[in-house]
């Protein structure tokens, strides 16, 4: 079943080993069927090392139960099954380790919004979750998890597209699209920017961004009169 | 029409990929016709994978419109076009978000002339511009930005020959040279002494460089009595 | 003797190699025989271009004597024994010069706990060993130097496998775990781990992590309840 | 002639791209003949891609002129020619503007001893120059900077051997030894322990390391009684 997002959500996994953010194990991309009663995700803790279709997990999202595959899935499969339960437009997820993006989530702060590549593709700060609770942590971890990531996007009121990205503290960063693909395209841009931000930082404590630039930037690449690219 | 210039425009944008200082189409070249009528440029938002000269857009400098071409010029035609307009001896323009070039445009400051590798290509500090008011960014943003790249260089009155680059503040570099190829060149240039200049300041925020070590390593390169090379 | 070890032995040498944290011959890598009486490990000195099975030297664990072997066995081969001959649950041990661990090394300090990725491996800060004395130094440097290791790990009073790796103070990381693949494997982690670390305390100097995110993450891993993973 | 001396020389120009130490033109090796007449040189400006022996400059050590080649050799031909001069076991040296050794050249520090990468190939901190005053650059700029190089190793009193390279305020470094391969490589572990040592000052600004360590360190490859390596 659902052989062709299979083979979209591999090449997405296989994608996050090209482009540097993940080593060994250490990251995982899930999409989800167009009735979005599928989620295809990556198996837990098997290599990237000659990974294929085959070797994704169908896991349904009403129940969590897996429904096709021979692999346990990822073990943040619950994280994953949260936001796709309460964001109805959400097509694929990502989780990694990348290290300056981990970095913020260890540091307890939000990726901030200080230039125009960040303003491109993120309308605003990439917000840090706040610590999870000893007993989210001991019940029920990953689903808490993703909670606890909703409830950071709600509580600030926007949508989870507008902003595709989160850093749980002390964990590392999730990231989210229109496809597979578009999510570890935004994975490998927070993971950039955070970089930027870092070094930013270094220079200038007080470094900032015009509200009216994040809106221009953001707004040429993704308004209802955007411009950039080819129509 | 200008098969030759499409060829090395189209070159010079995929040397940004080979020599690291972009990924995705996060970055541009131009040229400009040896009759100073026409700009080659990289379309917007296209991928470099499999780019080829045909894919080139050629824009009339002086109505910015578009004379050949299968796709939609870069969205920062219009801040090449200003500054083609306005200086003369300048061939070929550059704009990237390479990571420590951007840094110092987020935080604000220009790429300080510390060294002689900074010495050998840009004479004196690469600057970063004020920030765009609200208005200029709402109205024309990209020929703003060219506007503002101008404001700065005859602001200090220096030939933009002479400091081949800048950094526009909270987006990142824009260099230019005698060719495609050689703005190229200098945009790498100006990412590494960024990485150097950031590293510097970590270990000694109060580093300089002499005037006259500045003067040396300049006019050993490009003075009248250069002696760098062959001939 | 011991070809099957040998073979171990020297690709994990060669993994630190396409894994990027040795240049040079900067780096060693040995396991130990299922009985526990032989030591083999790379040669001392020698490069890892064309380095086989074949210059694996083979040293009696008991003796500190070569075995087998036409090439001196590494300068650490006397740290490698004494931690062999101390924990009998170590079968591969890996020192390495790799950047971030270094610089931890360097400081004197440990390479804190302060998020899951750590977690997923070390059940707790990697700790700094304390500076050898000068009479420690100059009688048996390298006996020495697992004899403070030893010091550090008792004191602090765990097994050593829940925290698989070590900075020795002004010198660098020591690594071990299940097999030489095992130890290479934790090496890359670390050093992965210290440049996150570095990044972090960069971003905010009181970055921590609480002490059930760190139980959770281990345990889900490594815990009796382990169900990361295939089984 | 020098034909064997044109290859070594010519292989370690390459090795510094291999190695990632330079871009572009950023970097010369030279080598110096048996009779210590006659410096090969790489020439000025061109390109590693390409290069081969036969684009090598034979310069005369006692005039300085060019004995053979059809290029003109590196513009820091004079720098190289002093050091040959002064010091009689150099038989090959190296500049480039690697990233980390130049940060340090450029805030006027030396690279500290801060560890045991450092002492296994340096003995003791690897000195900064003083400035060059205005009349020494714009008299004999490459002469004196090969002038000022040797003030310092002779102010501190130390054979040029035990510590094989320096950093030229505001420059970058230099490296030497005992052929131009091995010149390259003191260049790669300058480079490498300039990154720690830049990383460990952002951990611990006061870090240090003990002159036993330094000597055991040195002494074990270097020293009377050596016994790192074969033999």
């Amino acid at each position: 079943m659902l052989e062709e997002l299979k083979k979209e959500v591999c090449e997405a996994n296989l994608e996050l080993v090209r482009r540097g953010i993940v080593i060994y194990t250490w990251g995982n991309v899930s999409g989800i069927s167009a009735d979005r009663k599928y989620m295809v995700i990556k198996p837990s803790g098997v290599d990237y090392d000659g990974m294929s279709p085959d070797d994704m997990v169908v896991v349904d999202i009403a129940s969590g139960e897996r429904a096709e595959g021979k692999w346990k899935p990822s073990s943040d499969t619950d994280t994953h099954l949260e936001l796709y339960r309460r964001y109805e437009n959400i097509k694929g997820i990502v989780h990694t380790h990348s290290i300056h993006a981990v970095a913020f989530a260890q540091a307890g702060l939000p990726v901030p919004a200080l230039g125009t590549t960040h303003a491109d593709y993120f309308y605003g700060d990439v917000p840090c979750t706040r610590e999870l609770t000893r007993a989210e942590v001991e019940e029920a971890y990953e689903r808490n998890t993703g909670k606890v990531i909703i409830e950071t996007i709600d509580g600030l009121g926007y949508d989870p597209m507008a902003v595709p990205g989160i850093v749980v503290k002390n964990h590392g960063p999730f990231c989210w699209g229109t496809s597979p693909a578009n999510a570890v395209y935004n994975a490998v841009v927070l993971e950039t920017v955070a970089e930027m931000d870092l070094k930013t930082l270094l220079l200038n404590p007080n470094a900032s961004l015009a509200q009216y630039v994040l809106d221009k930037h953001y707004m040429r690449k993704h308004g209802p009169n955007a411009y950039y690219g080819q129509k």
